[in-house]
């Protein structure tokens, strides 16, 4: 008799289970069905709060010119947060406490980072997805929702970065060690064909991800994740290019090791960027002023005294690169090596040296105008303590 | 006095949409957490029924053989759905009509397809997420919640295989086309280094988008994405092997030739393929069957009739991979070739062949089998609609 027990409460159990299943399902599909319809309330108010804040910045761009240069109708005095308005056929002065220009732009800004830098900005259309992660991944939605999980991506790219960073030196340093210590001067080719491989597959994954941190809204500069389209190029390439041994190898691989120096090189400048980019991340997080999601890939390391080390270092890089490429350049061009590689990883070499530095030159433009702004803003702040009818502030 | 009015209505303006974000943000924060709670709760009740089921399953896979054990005890009949129950000291016959084993195994099927073929599925644990991802993307979540996104992901992928196949069959035969037509028998190696490199970003992509669909709940045989790496790793080794013309052209080339023929028989089985798979998932849809996101993107088509098509050409393509990586194994051997990359490539073509036929061979057991169990329980079912004791159906 347990059998037929057994088998019974088997049956119910099955049957109970069965229940349970459709429940679930129905509570999955309000669930889902619930949150969509809250989530596009939110995002329709998202949006549009997007658009006033962009529509506001945009008269405060034409009004604003226009507000200082009244001063010759009789508004003066503009830069303290006050305007003078004197309306003379009542022979009296008014004045009239409104803010700077400056100041809304201000309020205007704190808004838009009240937005990107919480979890509203998962509610506002992401920036185009590339077609790279589409032809290699296919239309999966790779953006995080929460902000905290963006944080952890973000982290996680600069892990890898600092993890490369030491693949970057080591690799091509026991490459040169080997070659001196026991392959007699002369690299054999398989070494040198794991090395590109390696090259190819690292900026293969360095694309892919800052392609996830830019649909995360990332403000990474378009030309470093171009920069990683060409050196994959370049990796390719270089694959398919016969490494020539003995006899006379020094000639034949002095190219490879001019590359071999210059990624050691690229090694350390990696290294420095990295320190310098999560110190300049973290005085930027504790001061609020910037997006975290922001991955200034390139050359934008922002600590005053470190600069003076980095910059330097990245120029070096760049007209090491170029001397490479144009070596290459004229090694095919004296008939040297008769090889179409060499000819394109020349080429593509001196690209990338010469995007490099006009990025490189951008962003520190861009640091000096920024820095420039700041002392502006430092100064009028000053200013405005120092007067009695300074307005609120937030 | 316009000027004074547009700029104190920007104020307010600036005021107020600042005061809008930080009410945006916190509505943002309260509709994470709450459906983050929701979902909690749901996961709970989800993973806790996904257990049961488990669990029920253990259990009637011992005590169902028992069941149909206990006849020597008295219980006989059971394949009518009913146990009829001989009580000899009482000498009377009781009939206890209750499911058979196969029937409750079903009613748990049908529990646990509810939940996988539903939402739910979103709240039970993802199965173990590959290393290739990682390594390749960074840690970030590829997982699709909703249902009908996910079909979007498999249909996507589905209609990549497609114009993947095109590809498949026009890039070799154009290359053997100009081969004879142009090149006057001798293959560029710059042709065949592209048509290498495309390999090589097909298969990394294939990887790529088989390991989302995993993550996603798909039920693609493991060996079929290991295909792709080793596919991955002999375009890559193939790239760095030198592809020697004159003199002597029809020699040297004649791995290369042979292994053009075989992608282009292998365009032909990827057409076959994808036709079958879209019919037979159409069909396994209809029939409620499988869970939709099942690629078996192996050699599983299902379609009785163009079985006879489909099976003969997979074997023969084995068959014939594994003839190219012997010749090559040969090459080597008989000193023709004394490149290693030729040897790796001959090893991993024999591999893969290998595979591909245990694969192919598994693959069509299980469905012989599959079919076996149907029409077994095509006939219990027969038999039960002609008993007068049937139990109850679902």
């Amino acid at each position: 008799m347990a059998t037929g027990a057994d088998a019974s409460g088997l049956e119910a159990a099955a049957a109970a289970a069965a229940d349970t299943a459709r429940e679930l399902r129905e509570a999955a599909a309000a669930l889902f069905a619930r949150s969509s319809a809250d989530e596009d309330a939110l995002r329709r108010r998202a949006t549009a709060l997007d658009a006033d804040i962009r529509r506001l910045q945009g008269s405060l761009s034409t009004l604003g010119p226009a507000m200082l240069e009244k001063r010759s109708l009789g508004i003066s005095d503009f830069s303290h947060g006050c305007a003078t308005l004197q309306f003379r056929h009542l022979l009296s002065t008014w004045i009239l406490c409104i803010s700077s220009p400056a100041e809304v732009e201000e309020e205007l800004e704190r808004a838009r980072v009240t937005i990107s830098d919480s979890d509203v900005d998962a509610f506002l259309p992401s920036k185009k997805r590339g077609k790279f992660l589409n032809t290699f991944l296919g239309p999966v939605n790779v953006r995080v929702a929460r902000k905290e999980d963006k944080l952890k991506v973000k982290d996680e790219y600069n892990n890898y970065r600092d993890r490369t960073a030491y693949m970057f030196l080591l690799f091509p340093s026991t490459l040169l060690m080997l070659r001196w210590w026991i392959w007699d001067g002369c690299l054999p080719a398989l070494a040198v064909q794991m090395y590109q491989a390696w090259l190819l597959f690292l900026y293969t994954s360095f694309a892919l991800r800052e392609n996830v941190l830019i649909v995360n809204g990332s403000d990474i500069r378009p030309w470093w994740i171009y920069h990683h389209y060409l050196a994959m190029l370049m990796a390719l390439v270089s694959l398919t290019w016969e490494i020539k041994g003995q006899p006379d190898c020094s000639s034949n691989q002095r190219a490879v090791q001019l590359f071999l120096r210059w990624a050691i090189m690229q090694g350390i400048a990696m290294h420095l960027q990295n320190r310098y980019q999560r110190q300049r991340l973290r005085t930027r997080i504790a001061l609020g002023k910037a997006k975290r999601m922001d991955v200034v890939a390139g050359e934008t390391a922002g600590v005053e005294g470190q600069l003076l080390l980095l910059y330097p270092v990245l120029f070096t890089l760049q007209v090491f690169e170029a001397y490479v490429g144009v070596l290459l350049l004229q090694t095919a061009l004296h008939g040297l090596a008769s090889e179409w590689q060499v000819v394109v990883c020349g080429i593509l070499l001196v690209v990338m040296a010469v995007g490099n530095f006009v990025n490189t030159m951008e962003t520190l433009m861009l640091k000096l105008r920024f820095k420039a702004k700041m002392k502006r803003a430092k100064s009028r702040q000053d200013l405005s303590h120092s007067s009695p009818n300074r307005p609120h502030q937030n």
